[in-house]
Order: C-alpha cells, then sequence, then structure tokens
C-alpha cells in the first residue's frame, strides 16, 4: 500500500472545510488553523415532515402549483388599492356588531390575550360605554357577553392590538381591479394610545374627539378630493424614504398636503379644522393605516386560489403569529409570536416587552414594509441596525417571493421591484423567515409604546402550513 | 552583458501599463493584449500657470492657509439658518430700489444676457408697472434707465435667471449663528414661468398673485408657526430622498404640513386659503427658494477670511458662470456657462437649451443640491443617470471638500455627512469640478423649462481664482 499520498496530505498545509456549526471553524481559526466556513443549513432545517412535505410536493400535485401561484403573484401585482372613504364600523364592516370586538392576529380567547390586547380590549368597552371603568371591563370580557373575533375574519387590519369597536371610524380601501374591499381604524399617534394597550381618559377622549371630529373631516375632505390611489402613493413615498410599515413620515406627509386644500374650505368652527391639521402633523404614523388595509386588499384578491403556497396573510395577536395560504382558504397556521429585537424607549428595556403584535405585518405579506426596508435606510434609527442591514433584510426576501413589483421600487437597488408574493415552499427549504420591522408594546395593560425593533416569525407555523397543504395537494 | 532577463521578458505574458489616454490600453485590449489602466491626470491638468499657483501656496503664503480654511468650514458647519418671515424686497433686501433688477449669477449686462435671462427681464418690467409689454420692456432694459446687478451683490439669491424686482415678496432666512441674512423669491412651480424666461400674462398674473394673496397668506401663518429651523428640516429631507436643488418633494410636504394648521386659521375668504394651499400641492420645487436662502446665508458667514480658499459662492447667470473664494472677497472669478446634459420635456431637445442660469448652485456651495445627490437617488429620473451614478458623484466631492457636515446625512452612505466646504486647491489640483444639477431654460425669452439635467462648471474659473490667491497670499 502507497500511504505517500495521505503522508503527503499530513505535510502539506491543512484547510479545514466546515458546514454546519459556525464555531467549529472558529475553534480551529482560534487556534491558528485555517478554516473555510460554508455557510449551510439542511433544507427546511432537517424537519424530517417538512423535507417530506417539500419532496411530495415536488413529485407531484393535483393542481398545478407553479400556475397557481403564478395567478396568485399575478393579481397581488395587478391589485389597485384607492381610498374611497370613510365609514364607521358597525356600518361598512362586514359582520361588525356591538358585542364584537375585533382584534389583530389570527383568533385568541380572553384568557390567553397578552397585557396590551387585554389593555386594548379594556379601552375599546370604555370608548363604547359598554363598562364605566377598568375592572368593569374586565370582568365583561371575561364574562362571555362580549365575541372577540380576528379583523382579519372581517376583511380588516389592525396595528399593534388591533382593537376594533362598533362605533370606531374607519378608512375604506378598495381594490379598484377586483372590487374587494379592507377597512382600518384610524390612527391615533404613538405613545399611550389604544393600540399599543392604554386606555387612560386621555386615550378614550382622543378616539372619540377622532369619532366626532377627526373621522367627519377627513370624510368631508376626501369626499370634495375624491379617491385616493394607493398604489400610486406607495410607489411615491418608497422614493422618500418610507418603507410603509414602521416609517410613514413622507406618506403622512403627502396625504395631509392632499387633504389640506379641501380641509380648509369646510364648515367646522377654524380651531376645530387647525386641531385636526396639527393631528394629523404630529402623528408620522398616520398613514400607517391606510397602508395597512391597502396591503390586505391587495393579498386578500390572490386568496382561495385551489394549489397555490403563497402566503396571503401574515398577522399576531401578542401570544400567537399565523399564516394562511392562498390555497388553504380559511386556516391558520399558528407558533409562538416572537420576542423582538430593538431599540426602546428611555426608561424602558426588553423586560418591559410584550411579545410580537398586531395585523401590520399585513404590509410585509403584500411585498412592502420589511421587504421594503432598502427604500428606507433612516428606519434603522427607530428599528435598529445599518443602512446596509436594510438592504440586507430587503435583498433576503428575494430569495422566498415569486415576483417584484412592478409599481413599489427601491432606487438604491436601482429601482428593482419589492420581493413580492411569499411562496412557503421556499420559507420552509430556505429557512429564510420573512422579516418583520414592529413596534413594541408594554406587556401589561394601560402602558403603551415602549419601543420599536425587527422580529422573526415562528418557524413552525410556515413548516405546518407546508405540511397541510401537502396532505391537501400531493398525489 | 547578460541579456537572459531581457530575453525572459520578452518570453513572458506582456501587461502593458497604461497612463493617461485610456483610447490606449482600449486599443491594446482590442488586439488581445492585456492592458492595465491607470486613471491619472496631471495635476491642474498640466496647466503651468495653474501649477505654478498650486505650487507657490504650497511653498509658503503670508497667512495660514489651513488655519483660514479651518475657520471657513467651521463657520459653514455652525449655521442655524432660520426661516424668520416674508417681506417686500424694496423694504427688506439691502440696496433694493425699483429701478432696479437683480439676476442671478455673476455680474452681466442687457447685451450680454441669455435669452431666458432677457425674458425675466421683461417679465419683471411688466410685473412691476415699469413696462406694458415686452417691446417697452426690452426698449427700456435697453436703455440704461434700468440697473442690473447679481443677486448676490444684496444678500440675496434666485434660481434660474434668479430675477427680482422691488415690490416681489421675499423669504428673510436669518443664520442664528453669526446674525446674517438672506433673501429669496418665493418659488412659482415649473414650466411657464418668470425665472426660466417666460413672461406671458399667466406668468405676470400668477406672480402678482403671489404678491397680493400667497405671500400675505404664507407671512401670517408662519408668524404664527414661528421660525422654521431650516437646518433641521433640510437634515430630515436628507433622509427623505431630497437633496435640495433639483428634488424638494419631501421639503416642501413638511412646509405644507407645518403651515396648513396656521394657514386654516386665518382671516381670509376659504377659497382664497384653498387656493394658497392647491398651489403649494401642485409645485414641488416650493422648497427650493427656501434651501437656496439658508445655505446663502450659511456660506455667506464664511467669506471674508484672510487666507481661505474655500468657495463661498458659485453662481451663474447663462452667459457665465462664477465663483468667490473667502480669501479674495468681492472678486467673481468667472468661465464660459455650461451646456447641460440632461432630459428633456416632450417635444424639446438640447438644440433649445439654454446654458446654464441660475443661483440654485449655492445649494452646492453649501455641501447639499448635487453634493448630496446620494440622498437622493429618485432624481436620475429628474436629471438623468442612474442611482449608483448619484451615490458616485457624492463620493467624488469628498475630495474636493474640506469637512463633512454634522447635521446634513446621507443615510445610504452610513449617515456620512455631505461634503462640505470647496476648497479651490484641491479642485484645480484634481480637476474634479462640483457637481451641479439644474433645471434647463428654453434659450429663447417667453418659453420656460424644456428639462433638467447636470452640468459641469468652467474649470478657468478655479484656476483663475488660484492664480488670483497665489498673487495675494503666495511669499
Amino acid at each position: 500500500m502507497n500511504v505517500q499520498p495521505i503522508l503527503d496530505l499530513f505535510g502539506a498545509e491543512l484547510v479545514a472545510v466546515n458546514l454546519g456549526l459556525e464555531s467549529f471553524a472558529a475553534n480551529l481559526a482560534s487556534e491558528g488553523a485555517r478554516a473555510v466556513h460554508v455557510d449551510w443549513r439542511p433544507p427546511a432545517g432537517g424537519d424530517g415532515k417538512a423535507i417530506a412535505a417539500l419532496d411530495a410536493i415536488a413529485a407531484g400535485t393535483t393542481v398545478d402549483v407553479e400556475k397557481a401561484n403564478a395567478e396568485a403573484v399575478r393579481r397581488i401585482l395587478a391589485a389597485e388599492p384607492t381610498v374611497v372613504g370613510i365609514g364607521v364600523a358597525k356600518d361598512v364592516v362586514p359582520g361588525m356588531a356591538r358585542d364584537l370586538i375585533l382584534h389583530a392576529g389570527p383568533p385568541v380567547t380572553w384568557e390567553r390575550m397578552c397585557g396590551p390586547l387585554r389593555g386594548a380590549v379594556i379601552g375599546g368597552l370604555i370608548y363604547e360605554g359598554l363598562a364605566k371603568d377598568a375592572a368593569e371591563a374586565e370582568a365583561m370580557a371575561a364574562s362571555g357577553k362580549v365575541r372577540f373575533e380576528p379583523c382579519h375574519h372581517h376583511d380588516s387590519v389592525g396595528p399593534m392590538a388591533g382593537v376594533m369597536t362598533a362605533s370606531m371610524p374607519v378608512w375604506i380601501v378598495e381594490n379598484k381591479a377586483f372590487g374587494n374591499r379592507a377597512y382600518c381604524t384610524l390612527n391615533e399617534g404613538l405613545g399611550k394610545v389604544l393600540r399599543y394597550g392604554a386606555y387612560s381618559a386621555e386615550v378614550i377622549d382622543r378616539l372619540r374627539w377622532m369619532r366626532d371630529e377627526l373621522a367627519p373631516i377627513l370624510s368631508e375632505a376626501l369626499a370634495l378630493h375624491g379617491p385616493v390611489d394607493m398604489r400610486s402613493l406607495i410607489a411615491q413615498v418608497l422614493q422618500m424614504g418610507d418603507e410603509g410599515h414602521n416609517r410613514n413620515r413622507a406618506g403622512t406627509s403627502i396625504v395631509i398636503r392632499e387633504l389640506a386644500p379641501h380641509i380648509v374650505t369646510l364648515d367646522y368652527p377654524k380651531e376645530k379644522l387647525a386641531k385636526a391639521l396639527a393631528f394629523l402633523n404630529s402623528n408620522d404614523h398616520f398613514f400607517l393605516n391606510l397602508t395597512m388595509p391597502s396591503a390586505k386588499c391587495s393579498v386578500d384578491a390572490a386568496a382561495g386560489i385551489e394549489g397555490s403556497t403563497i402566503i396571503t396573510t401574515m398577522a399576531r395577536n401578542g401570544t400567537e403569529f399565523g399564516i394562511k395560504l392562498s390555497g388553504l382558504p380559511g386556516r391558520w397556521f399558528t407558533g409562538p409570536a416572537g420576542v423582538i429585537d430593538g431599540l426602546y424607549l428611555p426608561g424602558y428595556g426588553p423586560a418591559d416587552a410584550s411579545r410580537d403584535i398586531g395585523d401590520s405585518v399585513i404590509t410585509e405579506t403584500s411585498g412592502i414594509g420589511g421587504f421594503a426596508m432598502a427604500a428606507a435606510p433612516a428606519i434603522v434609527k427607530f428599528v435598529g441596525g445599518s443602512p446596509k442591514d436594510a438592504v440586507d433584510v430587503t435583498m433576503r426576501m428575494y430569495e422566498i417571493t415569486d415576483a417584484e413589483s412592478e409599481s413599489y421600487r427601491i432606487p438604491v437597488l436601482d429601482f428593482r421591484g419589492t420581493p413580492t408574493g411569499i411562496d412557503v415552499r421556499k420559507v420552509v427549504e430556505t429557512g429564510i423567515l420573512p422579516a418583520i420591522n414592529t413596534g413594541i408594546a408594554h406587556k401589561d395593560p394601560g402602558v403603551g409604546m415602549v419601543g420599536a425593533g425587527l422580529v422573526k416569525p415562528p418557524e413552525n407555523a410556515f413548516r405546518d402550513a407546508l405540511v397541510a397543504f401537502a396532505e391537501k395537494y400531493a398525489i
């Protein structure tokens, strides 16, 4: 036996090629040896059931998945979200009723609700006059006398706690290409606000002012202005440093400049008009509650396509994160809501934080928000990280999406369209999870916002959805 | 003699290193040979007088140039431009008079004025009621009965033709750190407007409406709002895709949202307030006439520092481009105005274009505008090029400036400060000319805007300034 080649091997400089755990390569390097680390993960993180589902789908399905996804993506890209008016929830939101409280995310019972969602429910009951204080509201919530359902079950979306009650004013956004509508409350600003779980008198008074003055003023101004083409507006704000989820300064500015010439003509006392305009100017997140229903009605048009693996809903209620697939309509796949990695307001830290909450991830589902972070480098001052991180986030999202937007373009990527149409197969296979940026609510009811950051959704929700898809469609 | 090394040379593969004309390397490459091109230019483009001036200044000066420049740059960076009000030119602009017409750029006689400047002068005389039509205005302009002086000689700046007449309303911007002020007319919008040389009834009517309604409304709203911190505003808009010269959509939006709550309270008929707000909303360049006097009062504080090679003025009148150095106050150094490389409105082309015109290059002089193009990638849709070009432009400007802004930061460059304080020595030595983006006026009086693009200033203006500096300061 000629052992020379083997001896030669040990005579030459050794370079280790390391797959998997990076720490093995780091250990070698720390000992002075050379090691090349290959960033590799097994498909689906090595999860046997998920790999089997991927294989089964690849082997053959009862419906052509590629064709189904192409149709889903076509519908998302063709959406024409348009603000057509402001109404009162009980008048316009399908199925809305006085004893019904809508909330963000997948279904959840009062017992399992997180602090900020409980806080928002308490505030909602006080606001509606159904309870006179927190104690009475909690008792009522626990009694079964009020019903809780997801906004998503009523063509609606709500940021953070996402609580919508019967008398709240809501934006009405219509997808002109498909005729479906979506609804969302008006944004209250940051800090001590209902959607972050605060319910003090200041919060309730603001909500009532929004119902009694702000909404009528905006509604009348909007009627004079005419419908607002949100596709055009979102396209513009992506050129102005917004991404439509946690940075909305440009969008809010444009809404103000478009409506102000009409607001000034309305038959209200000047100080009421001034208060409305000052409120808008003070609230850079005002536009969020327009991008959200725009995103909602855009992806809703792609729901229910037989054989499609495109994700049409992502949402969190602070306890669970859930998704829905186009090809499995009506079914939620959930996992525990994530812990947010972010920047905190002075005086607060991670120990104060509630878990990931809100329907605002509908923006990412439609291809903006975290998916368009490269367009909004300044957002890192709000959610943490560097501008390069923001670009990296967007670039990664191209790995798990089937298309690029023809309308929403990112200047710094040479006007490349935003990554659109999340394919659950790609998420599971690559282990790349949708990038979500979000606000952080205090974990206790009644406090409010404490920060903002980035969060990872639970991988099992995506794997479970894929497995269910394979069960239904694999031959 | 051992010729082997030389023979070895010809035996090995040859790689040519090419300095100077790039075409030599390209020729070799086209023949299949390898050539490495080194991008090299002789200092000052090989200009003997300029090289001698650079050498003389480097050898020794009567005043410490580095110290003088550090002071000039300190003052530019410390500027606190603040909008304090709106006045009428003849009441607030130093030396303004009824028979005086201010214009953009260095001094120029009627005979040498370009078409759009003549057009704006004609319009200005009609607007002031000094002439009843174009023929009468032209005769008056040629008669010597009206005087022409640069805006810059009256603490003022004007975009494009830059014509300011006695009864025009002007923004008053005060540099709170140094107490000096700068003035600028209100922006009229794009298209058929005075500053692009148009003077039809529509143009004059708009100017009179601006004087009689818009300016009083804005002035009263501004008084209610309080002074506007332009340093903060410019810092913000650089995070929102503006660069403060040819992209001002974010800045205009913020001015509207700040003033609208006050405008709505004013004691004017509603339709007049609505018309004012609709005009602002229709004119994304409105903010330009605020960034310009902000830049002007910022760099003016750095003028007149003995021994400083920092450029404190750049300006063009459509015939000539001129600069001033801090250390040579009161002296213009000029060259022929450049031809603009840009995008044209439908129906127009390069043959229709006037040469480079306007005081708006004061924005670049202060470190924004073209110098901050990396912050405004979407501007390439207006002036041409790609987002990468926009970044490259900004990166080159660091080569000819002495400092980086502490307030004005570029997200995509990891919040690096904008290149600030142009050092004429660096411009001449490197041959890197200040990057300027600009609108394009039609070459004939009375037409208006035809496009926008990028323009190179004439190199000789910088070389002449450097030679004059050496004559005064070199030992």
